[in-house]
């Protein structure tokens, strides 16, 4: 590979020479620690199966909406690329990309992908139209051996705490097969789809909930059944329970009223508004199922999901057509924190992709209530300037403690170490510019770079 | 002139030699570029008459609402710095503007009339009281002579093509005139007086175009008034259409209801209501047409005009009082872009002053839609700190690639090369950090700067 | 003190050699300018009793609810760090604050901290808890001598002017104390709770303004008493009357309308829509009382206030769960501005909360009504990087001269000094950037440094 470029090992640190090298031992100190990812989308049947991963194409291409979005967005032929699923030929799929890559310069993902390829494969050759085949071979070649087999690498990438995300209904046994082989994979309690009476599943879902727990369709029969569900999490290692929400709007109803809005759900009647109170109400009890049973709630608001019918009908959910809403917390959360943002025990986790919420809202409510966590930045915002941002409009109100440390949301697998270190690279950056100017000593700023990759997760997820 | 400063050859760009010596780099490979201009507001007349510019102050302040809105919130006569047009002595409203001067220390406005003085006109001294005749006179003596009259600075300043914006019913015979003689002057479709059924001017226009082009009062004549009309400017060299909205609302109706709604605004009977419906169709409909007809689809949106309704009496629109509002496109776009969005063909370039839309709305949707494209930093935003804020906010998620390039949107003609040569130093500061955090490599960021002037717009723009 | 570190003199300064270099002249040439506090919250009784201060956790902890609610998010005892007011053992909250202080690194509570201890007690031993007794007790010894009373320290601090915030109704009998000794401590006219009608102590406070001034229930005779409190307020140095409201929101009653509003609102019949008309109403005739007095009109804007009911319940207001919301002020405050906005005399200076609203809605109405300002960055923005955020945001629309210059708006009288320091060293930063891009010469940006904490406050403040 002739034209092999080494990766930067300053990469994302400060160009003045002064930070960078207070950046550059900041980073060092955490650089090899180990990874906690409390909350993310691989399987856990791929480290349960452990079989080789496919094919380049699959492992770095197929179902990562991050990149296929973008080649869609360029004109892409969908299926070539991947959107469907399953390529007819992974070679030219790859090619493809390759033949695109330009696109992805200065993009998170971008970055990602030559992380991968340099961290985990060796691979410096920039990825080209050129280069595309000889990549390709190389890929291929590692992901036949032993080496890069998912559990392989798990122990590889130092990932000591692996959190999956599942269904209420999931039997979590591939979970309590990988524990009791020794490694931390948690399951992740996502009831979603039982909780939006808007969803296309939800009186089917609902109905499986009732029918797997043997409660009686009344209100609190289904809140019984949800904590069924929820007490199996926790015995199979869950510490948290995650909702993706459009809107992060709670509303505290009557028990009479609440059970009145289910059985119109459950029997298809109830209008917008109707479900919009029946779903705030779960939300919030939600919160509550949290004190009792201690899971961390986790919180991912403002996402309008499938914003194109037509790419949903055709290729699913999650291909890449999600788009960020404008997002305020402050008087939809309030009525779940009236009822439980004092209870100790309570972790309330807030994840945005609306970038306002920052300063505004996110600091000041976790600067303010024991429960509240600002969540990492998430999705389009996990990226190093966005992750720049994010710290520069937080912590001059919430400081370092406050916060979930890093997430790293990902299906993608071989990303995981790639955007830890690009966390722990903006931290050690902005931390070096605190020190710099005058505003943390090196020592404060070591202890809180360190706790950042530690004390802080293990503390808001309770690991 | 003896306290002559010259110009910062670096200015704009990072002040880490390290970085500037990178930025440095990329910015002389397109400094001297050709300028495409695809959208602004110069007139297509002022380049057929030819003709000698009047004065210092009718070139550089009369009619500049940028200029004379701040002078005008310092408290000066808005008599005097023309907000009311032709001022009564032009020197003495030049010695206004140079009295208050340093208002414009750090403003975008400021630094652009630096930039002309010193760049058009070889002046740099710096605006003040005391200069302010003798610069006056130089400026007077320049624009005397033949190389200061607009073709001839057409040409200096390597503008290969310059878009105006038209009224539908304009013959576009100076557009004809000027296209005879070799000058790539396009004409914009802009039909917002057309498509607001609150405007005071709307049922005369609609009128008027029924009237022009002979088609029936119902909605299906009226869209084939405006297809005629839209036909006329693509056969006039015309790209694009503009589309100036308040709110960036959509809505896909039956015509049955369109016509009943453009009947009730025609008679005057409509109420608000069915003026936001009626305005957020013909939108849709004016992107089914841009599939049609290949225009591109600009939207410029999230202003209220006219805020202040004494000044809009007195002085008219477009002098200085039309303030941003909070903005979102991604559920008022979304009829328009489920019904279009998908086609190929369709360009549809957002433009905002809502910065918060950056992150979250814009780089999200033009990352996916391979319709839409992010437009870059308009009208409040066109600025060196605001265009790093753009690129930072955008590029992680939409890369370079998703852009519209540089448009400088303006009336004011000499400030062209300005605005432009500060987009150019901007974006390659930004890229100089990438470069410099190892992000970008030195030939993957001369790319994207080459690309940024040149098949960015050419791209985004049709041309 | 072994472990003590001197501040750096250069903290808050850019990095950049040159840079630095810049900004280290800028800031010096105004460090040690008088301090012009024009809007704060120090009681006049203070100066007036001119005691001692009580223990260094009456002083620096109890009552200060940027420090108390951190505390209070990271599950420290309410009644232990102040929050209840009163604390049973000085000594045992002082080391609670210590043993917690790691939580405040990268917070502007954090370095005002730090900067009292060190600047004005001269102890620059870091906090923590091996350190609390012994700075506990040089703390104290220092309070015990005459050159820590209040009055020692406001001619120490060199504040030349302070405003303190008061009900209408008060005699304001201490300021006139003040005033005769020499001393320039104006009140500013506070008049909310007689303003909302949704206020708990709204019909309570109403009654008592008009029996005190003898006005009729009439909403002319309210609006006369209004009037005649802001006389007595202007007769005692006042120059501002401020107002805090959730949502800038103005309406332009007919009176019959605003009386008959009034009424129902007094008798307690008044329903949420109602109350915000009035609301609107009354806010908008402040600014015409403001015309006819010249009272700087200040409208802090956009705070939800009390969030926690519990935390109100035990602990009272202000205890640190006022949380930001979503603002806008260019549609609210669009009545206001057509009835007065063009009238000489008014200043109108807009806080926010919302950052979005800087380059969005603030920039562009300061840069065009003669009447706006924009405020500086307040509470939560009050702080190094969202200063740099704020200028950045706004100065490209509105330059330097359509602000407020800084304000402190603080109760923690010791902290003045850091404040009004930490702002003038983020606009010495901000200044030396746009002296090394080339975009303000050494000479203009030295003469916006001086304007800043002298002319501009002046002006905007009618000093």
């Amino acid at each position: 590979m002739p034209r092999s470029h080494r990766r930067d090992p300053d990469r994302l640190l400060p160009l003045d020479p002064t930070l960078r090298a207070i950046a550059r031992e900041l980073y060092r100190a955490v650089a090899d620690a180990p990874i906690l990812s409390p909350h993310g989308h691989v399987p856990a049947s791929l480290l349960r199966a452990d079989e080789p991963f496919g094919n380049p194409t699959e492992l770095l291409v197929v179902g990562d909406h991050y990149l296929t979005r973008l080649l869609h967005a360029d004109g892409a032929d969908p299926h070539l690329i991947g959107m469907a699923g399953a390529v007819a030929d992974p070679r030219e799929t790859w090619r493809e990309v390759a033949r695109r890559f330009h696109l992805f310069a200065g993009t998170a993902t971008g970055y990602w992908i030559e992380e991968e390829l340099s961290g985990v494969f060796g691979i410096d050759t920039p990825l080209d139209a050129a280069s595309a085949d000889e990549i390709y071979d190389a890929v291929a070649e590692a992901l036949s051996t032993p080496a890069f087999r998912p559990r392989a690498l798990l122990e590889r990438f130092r990932i000591d705490v692996l959190a999956t995300t599942d269904d209420p209904l999931d039997d979590l046994a591939d979970h309590a097969l990988l524990q009791a082989q020794g490694l931390r994979v948690a399951p992740t309690f996502r009831p979603d789809a039982y909780l939006d009476p808007d969803g296309a599943a939800f009186v089917g879902r609902a109905e499986a909930l009732l029918a797997a727990t043997g409660h009686p369709a009344t209100f609190a029969g289904y809140l019984d059944a949800l904590r069924e569900r929820r007490a199996h999490f926790v015995g199979h290692g869950a510490f948290s329970a995650d909702h993706g929400v459009v809107e992060p709007f709670t509303i505290d109803l009557e028990p009479g009223e609440a059970d009145r809005l289910l059985q119109r759900a459950l029997r298809g009647e109830s209008d917008a508004a109707e479900n919009r109170a029946l779903r705030g109400h779960l939300l919030l009890q939600m919160a509550g199922m949290s004190v009792e049973d201690g899971l961390v709630m986790t919180i991912h608001a403002g996402v309008r999901r499938n914003h194109s019918s037509a790419t949903l009908r055709t290729f699913g959910p999650d291909t890449g057509h999600d788009i960020p809403l404008p997002t305020s917390f402050v008087d939809g959360l309030r009525p779940l924190l009236e009822r439980h943002g004092l209870e100790p025990g309570l972790h309330l986790a807030l994840f945005t992709v609306d970038e306002t919420t920052f300063s505004r809202e996110l600091a000041p409510l976790a600067g303010f209530y024991p429960s509240v966590y600002v969540g990492a930045p998430w999705w389009f915002l996990d990226a190093p300037d966005a992750i720049a941002r994010f710290r520069s409009a937080v912590t001059e109100t919430a400081g370092f403690y406050r916060g979930t440390g890093f997430i790293d949301d990902t299906r993608a697998f071989l990303s995981i170490p790639a955007r830890h270190d690009t966390a722990r690279r903006a931290d050690a950056a902005y931390l070096a510019r605190l020190v710099g100017e005058g505003r943390l000593s090196h020592d404060q700023a070591g202890r809180v770079a360190r706790d950042l990759v530690d004390a802080v997760p293990r503390r808001a997820f309770k690991l």
